[in-house]
């Protein structure tokens, strides 16, 4: 066999250690507000069947799904007109399943394939990787991990109130302090398309209205008359667009306009009710702020919609999520309503990483390096290396008796900020000599002081 | 859209919250002692050029890889004569990418790919799912999570030593007590060649001998036959199947045999030399035996060989490693020598159920459930809800002030061990109602008492 260079899928990542220490510190901080709150774990295939997830977001995103191939002779029952017939009629002959696009619609096939074990209101967390063919690109990734709270069976809305307090404790865990949760009701949405006239035209509008902030009101302005909205229905709808006041001013403003739109009034009054759970949970720090331009492009949301953006720093939603009612409609369950929210764990990562603020050290890397001199003084650290173990402290041995210089390299490379060095002297006086790497001095310490400094 | 009845594919599972919760506890116990011993977490992506997985499995294995369709028109560039050339002439044009077999490839591959910014020795460790295109049966899945440490970029058998103990506690912390750690070495195999005169044809020996708890002796013997094995050869062999006595009297009797065999020797050396170390830990509880009838199928090993079993219960390994000095030689990294385990999620599960292990309660659970009798009692109950959370007590409310009943059996189905009612007369006197759901018995206290209670 020759060798061969390796090398990697265009828009996947490999996770080497240091990344992955700071991912897991985001995704556990994450899971455990989640637990806090409620919620319990679930995982579903990386495979699903084509079937299910066909036809579940729209014809770009059938496209972007990954096929697998079928296993053995998947050409068997096929013939060259299947083939010069093209890739469409091709692959539904030889391919029957597909890596999942997200984590929403095999939530929604579990919910429908358990629904008679299940205790409803179900509340479940799902933090796995999605794949997406989309072109690569900087922040774009064709692997990337999702990490989702939903629960469905219920149309609460103390949910979506939980769903606030969750955002601010898992952004006040990871050290985020400066961040804005913006809140709207799709319910509202609709009735804007009533107040402009262009009742029925919701989707085009929240599909527009979701590019305010990279294209500006001057581009929703041209979308939507690429869309048939008359001068007059624009006209209307600039206001909208520029509101401004606290919440309450922006509530009271509406109510008068929707008084004759009754799901307008809807939205308003469900807006009011998540607001006022969320100040009777008396917290402290109440940065929701509603933006009747929030839409979010998902078009199977009928409720609150929630989107997360950190203060000063130029990195899109790193949060999001909302109410839909019919998510397991389409899988013969309909009428089970339920709310969500999704951290962006990538940009999450990014936003910490420029915030500086990932922990110097974490309980996953090595606290201690035994260093030996020769093979008595490993004879000699091995009950101790046991003992430092025992004491829950990462610890490990350099296991060759190499250079001292070189085993230092080492633990300066993996940045473990204590070494014990152990020679004959040591072993002689029973006092070992602990190395501070950071600060770079030494002292001669018996293994319980040892232990009882670095715990 | 017509509503269909959703299923997943064959050989895959959804692990829903119970199962979860417990497949995490074993994770999380291994995943600690991988941290105490040093090693630190990677993750590699879910697809891998197909080049680098092909021809690393042998032909069966290559079969059993789920190989990923081009996304696009993956038609483009091929023609009819590629797709009547059959299932292997065309895979290689339509198929660029596949999920991973294993995680000991893509280790090596990323060790190879990033060996200049890795300080060596290396130690990571890798739990992630792996797919392969096999019958599904009882116990075999097409995913399942494979969890892996390896060491690479030293030959010191320390590392054996710290597996031996990384085994004994991973074990001894999931609380199955009674298990026995096989070590054999695969230069002991090969001076065993050497022995019954079959030098050179250790892959054989190691195949057959492999399955020798499945077929027993006069199975294994029939292989070798069909093997072309001679009478005398096998004959020669039969001793050493059925060898006995202490791992001390077995090296004692091997080391006179192979005293004209080079390998043989240092195998029982190197063997010794790992025994010594796991002694000189002090370790308590030296449940390792040398079995010269382990062989361990996978060609890759060259030095030590592990593998773990419950004594007591019916399922086969639950646990297995070894040395190999080769792993990313075909990647054009050679001489870089290693030692790995890898524990074997699914079966350690199936023995922890069997055996009853599985803790009652765990942290990711619910601890309290908040049950209110009408609206204003939930307005009362979330300053409650708050302060158990900032206690972290994890709580949850139920979101709808639904029949006590409902209520009750939502905490039941949760297995949710406390409840607190909260009425009119509650709110009178601030002394909350807790409910104990395994004892069905109540108190009344105030919600100071009921957090110290819960902590």
């Amino acid at each position: 066999m020759s060798s061969q260079k390796p090398s990697i899928p265009r828009g996947t990542r490999d996770f080497g250690p240091e990344k992955m220490i700071r991912r897991n510190f985001i995704l556990d901080n994450i899971k455990q507000v989640f637990q806090k709150f409620g919620f319990l774990p679930l995982e579903t295939p990386a495979m699903e069947n084509l079937s299910v997830l066909t036809g579940k977001y729209g014809d770009e995103g059938d496209k972007l799904i990954f096929k697998i191939l079928n296993s053995g002779n998947y050409l068997e029952g096929t013939t060259t007109e299947d083939y010069t017939k093209g890739v469409k009629e091709l692959t539904s002959k030889i391919s029957e399943k597909a890596l999942r696009y997200d984590l929403t619609v095999p939530f929604a096939r579990y919910v429908v394939m358990n629904r008679g074990e299940l205790t409803f209101p179900f509340k479940r967390y799902q933090i796995q990787p999605v794949w997406r063919a989309d072109r690569p690109s900087r922040g774009r990734y064709r692997e990337f991990y999702q990490c989702d709270a939903d629960v469905v069976g219920t149309d609460s809305l103390l949910c979506e109130a939980e769903i606030v307090l969750m955002i601010n404790e898992a952004f006040a865990r990871l050290g985020i302090k400066d961040f804005t949760i913006k809140i709207n009701n799709r319910k509202i949405l609709t009735g804007l398309t009533e107040a402009i006239g262009k009742k029925g035209c919701e989707a085009e509008l929240c599909v527009a209205i979701d590019k305010l902030d990279k294209i500006g009101v001057g581009g929703v302005v041209e979308e939507l008359k690429s869309k048939d909205f008359s001068e007059e229905a624009i006209h209307k709808l600039y206001p909208f667009l520029e509101i401004t006041g606290s919440t309450e001013e922006k509530i009271a403003y509406l109510k008068e306009i929707f008084s004759t739109s009754e799901v307008g009034t809807k939205g308003l009054e469900e807006l009011e009710q998540v607001l006022d759970y969320v100040k009777k949970f008396e917290l402290t720090q109440p940065n929701v702020e509603f933006d009747i331009t929030l839409a979010r492009g998902l078009s199977y949301y009928t409720g609150a919609i929630f989107e997360v953006k950190a203060d000063g720093v130029q990195i899109g939603s790193i949060s999001g999520g909302g109410r839909y009612d019919n998510l397991t409609g389409v899988f013969g369950l309909p009428g089970l309503s339920g709310v969500g929210i999704s951290f962006g764990v990538d940009r999450i990562y990014d936003v910490m990483e420029e915030l500086d603020l990932f922990p110097k050290t974490t309980s996953t890397s090595t606290k201690i390096l035994i260093c030996c001199f020769d093979d008595e003084a490993v004879t000699y650290s091995l009950p101790v290396l046991k003992r430092l173990r025992e004491a829950g402290i990462n610890s490990e041995i350099y296991p060759e008796t190499s250079k001292m210089k070189k085993q230092l390299n080492y633990a300066n490379d993996k940045k473990i900020p204590y070494v014990l060095i152990v020679g004959s002297d040591e072993i002689k006086t029973g006092n070992l000599t602990l190395k501070d790497m950071l600060k770079g001095e030494q002292e001669r310490l018996s293994i319980e002081e040892i232990i009882s400094k670095l715990l």
